[in-house]
């Protein structure tokens, strides 16, 4: 049975242990915080209680008082530690130390590139970033995001590790800044703040614009397909059509200038009294009910 | 009970008489081509059995010879006739001219500024865009803008009407270009189109990014709602741990100069001998599959 080796186990870290140990593999878990690790077999329990998944679950993940033992054996190990650079090539130059010769190391950053944590390692072909939305046991992408030095056979054994444990695996060719997923979000939002910030939309029409417009094709298609399908003669026929219509208007879009005290203000108020722990559960039940949805769609349309 | 009239039946027109009918409206439809005014009660149905709703909504829906005779008693107009201005600006002055005073006159229109058509118009106070997302029957959004001269009551009265028939409508405040929904379309369609070009991910890479991840968040909550729940002292928290971050990756992203031929090539290229009818029929079997999952969330969590 693989062994996956958790580095750190915050939210991040006990999702991701959910993900590997419901698909069977043995999860090894580590914590710098005592107390983490102590509370470990409760916070992983209620986890998997509030995802609805099968309680036997649990049984696959085991708490070690050191790094060395929860990485012994693993072929696996995802770090989740805080994203300041020198705690994080500390981590990695001791993760590179104590693992198995054959384990490849994984980190879970969304700020820091590889290159810059696992630059001068003897083991920097191993290193690569997987980076999960949060939680990754309730939303399946995994960016994995090679350095220059990152072995192609380590790209290939993290993509096919992810398949395995039926998450969604998006592979770059190459290191940038905020990878895939941030670079999308960010445009979107610079763009959203803005107009409401202008007043052209209240902050909940602009929600409502995405999650009952956009996001209804995003979700099962994603934005290339979904143009692929907008004009009767494919994508050539879309770019004739639509392209200097969308062209012009990204050339006046916003930019960074949107990501103001003001805009953030705005979104705020629009949210008055919100109880944010108890909107982020009921967030997280309905990701996993999307989830079910989606899944049940695919197994259908095969 | 309330009549609509449907001016312009093709797709989006028939689409938005299924929305009106299955609400119980009386549904009034003319089209310029008598032949698309005789195969309405056979597309019509079909529509209608796609959708897997109830047959009897057919009834509903009544085609007339006459734009008069369509108009006549109506409440609301819903135009859906060519995105061109001079076609456009004859089309609402015999609208303006036919239709009963109290009538409010809506355009589907993508592309052009009420502003454009309905500026010298007598009834231009009761004009605005209806943009919707195709089919309206499946995406419930319908972006409402005004022109300068449109009458706030008007707003007000179109924005009731939406509602009432379960439509979702996000209203704007002023005329701007693309609206609301094509500018967040096409600022992370810049993106994607840049990040497929360079080669940092695949076409389907890019896309699972969306669909496994950005989307399954935007497609319930929208991307301001999912901010406000991302940090645990809600935006002002946000903006102040990933602001500069977010803004940083927006200096550096796409705009028009990524909607080249070229990378329409390479989107097109990663759906070899798609059959578009085909794949659009799943689309819209999607959508509604997904639009009956998110109502049932939306009616377990009142």
């Amino acid at each position: 049975m693989t062994a996956i080796a958790i580095v750190g186990a915050g939210l991040i870290g006990r999702s991701w242990a959910v993900v590997f140990a419901r698909a069977g593999l043995s999860v090894r878990v580590w914590d710098a915080d005592p107390a983490v690790l102590e509370h470990l077999p409760d916070d992983i329990a209620a986890m998997i209680s509030d995802a609805g998944a099968d309680p036997a679950i649990a049984n696959h993940v085991t708490a070690f008082p050191t790094l060395a033992k929860a990485l012994d054996g693993a072929e696996w190990v995802q770090e989740n530690g805080p994203e300041k650079l020198e705690v994080k090539r500390a981590l990695f130059a001791d993760l590179d130390r104590l693992a198995g010769p054959e384990a490849i190391l994984a980190s879970s950053s969304s700020a820091l590139m590889p290159s810059a944590w696992s630059e001068g390692l003897a083991g920097a072909r191993r290193c690569l970033v997987a980076h999960p939305v949060n939680p990754p046991h309730l939303v399946p992408i995994v960016e994995l995001c090679p350095s220059p030095r990152t072995a192609p056979e380590v790209m290939d054994r993290a993509e096919g590790l992810f398949r395995r444990v039926e998450q969604v695996p998006a592979r770059l060719n190459r290191e940038i800044e905020g990878f895939v997923l941030n670079r999308l979000q960010a445009v979107l939002l610079a763009e959203s703040l803005r107009l409401v910030s202008e007043g052209v939309i209240s902050v909940e029409g602009l929600d409502d614009t995405v999650r009952h417009g956009l996001g209804r094709r995003w979700a099962f298609m994603g934005p290339l397909e979904t143009i692929l399908l907008n004009a009767p003669g494919g994508v050539p026929d879309y770019m004739r059509r639509y392209g200097s219509m969308l062209a012009a208007l990204t050339d006046g879009s916003a930019r960074g200038e949107a990501f103001t005290e003001d805009a953030g203000r705005i979104v705020a108020e629009a949210f008055p009294g919100t109880d944010i722990r108890n909107r982020q559960d009921w967030r997280d039940r309905e990701l996993a009910a999307l989830d079910r949805h989606l899944r049940s769609r695919i197994e259908r349309n095969n």
